[in-house]
């Protein structure tokens, strides 16, 4: 059975992981007969957003713990896990990939990567691990792996300026519909842009099926 | 196009809605060709529960705020919304649906339906709307519909306590596995057990995405 990490970065849209993407991930998970473990880091989110008003709400909120909405409660601290422990290690969008996981929301390609997610990749880069990374979450990989001089091949859909930001932290950007996936045989990664283009929960949910798909055809 | 309201109670399977639950509907329906709108009433959740830690947590939050996140924040206050500007009305379960729709989790058969809740139910009883209850939503049919003397022909899954609960409340209980549904053709009421068994994500996908087609077949 193959052993699949998804790395959460709290419940919501607007400052974790997106929800719809996370839950059609691990539905693909399961249907395709992989063993999933969730994981976050046990940080405080960057922020929270009254995602009714879509403005800035009161109190702060933690990764894991959000997180954890849903995992169904099953799910653990990104401090306590190995890479090698996996056979692919998935990345759900939203924006807390971006405001969470990383600081790209704000700081663009001078941004910073979470210590524990840094360290998470970079073992899995090593070990040979399969990573896909949905919506934004390739702006991890452009910041981790483009470091690493691996030059990674990802898609973030077609927004010109993302792009060319990911290409500026060192991965190649390719264009792409939000049913399809782009496909970096070499480095092992699969991407596709799920709702950094929509419009709908059924589109999304077409090119995360293939991402899972193809994530599990090559662990 | 067939129009279907999705009310939510939350955002986590210990306070609010099941999230796996809430987003599994809104892609089947999606999918199904049904324009869809969220709502949730504008009232404070019963409690706030620490899903990491699965035991109460600090602070309070608001069941339309916290529902908009599953919504992407395309959500409108129930108390705005009339059951005859929709073709089906689908209730995903979690604990939140005993919790913050009504307080069945905590007074059992003598629980109480937030009002604006209860009128939506009996608006769209009385106009004929198709009604798909999911997990322990169909305790909500029970109180409301069973007390109009309809007995709704329920499943809640197979637990004994809640099934003979549903009844007392005026419900007709009929067990059923995860991947069925069961089907009040009379009140136009379809149910699936959902995480009330589980245990997996696509377990439950499988009665969701037969109550979703049916009750679009229904409308």
């Amino acid at each position: 059975m193959k052993k699949v990490a998804v790395v959460l970065a709290g419940a919501g849209v607007f400052d974790g992981a997106e929800i719809h993407e996370a839950v059609i991930t691990l539905l693909a998970l399961d249907r395709g007969g992989a063993q999933v473990q969730c994981l976050a880091p046990n940080v405080d989110q960057m922020h929270v957003i009254n995602h009714l008003a879509q403005q800035p709400g009161t109190g702060n909120r933690n990764v894991l713990e959000e997180s954890a909405r849903i995992a169904r409660g099953s799910i653990i601290d990104l401090a306590q896990a190995q890479a090698g422990d996996y056979d692919a290690i998935v990345f759900p969008g939203g924006f807390g990939a971006a405001k969470n996981l990383c600081d790209f929301a704000v700081k663009g390609v001078d941004c910073s990567v979470n210590p524990q997610v840094e360290t998470f990749i970079q073992q899995g880069l090593k070990a040979g691990k399969v990573f896909g990374f949905i919506c934004i979450a390739p702006a991890l990989a452009a910041k981790v792996i483009g470091k690493e001089g691996a030059k990674p091949r990802l898609t973030i859909g077609n927004d010109a300026g993302t792009a060319a930001a990911l290409e500026q932290m060192g991965a190649e950007h390719v264009n792409a519909a939000v049913n399809e996936i782009v496909v970096d045989e070499k480095n092992k990664i699969v991407s596709t842009p799920a709702y950094m283009l929509g419009p709908g929960i059924a589109d999304v949910a077409e090119g995360i099926e293939k991402l899972v798909g193809k994530v599990l055809e090559m662990c």
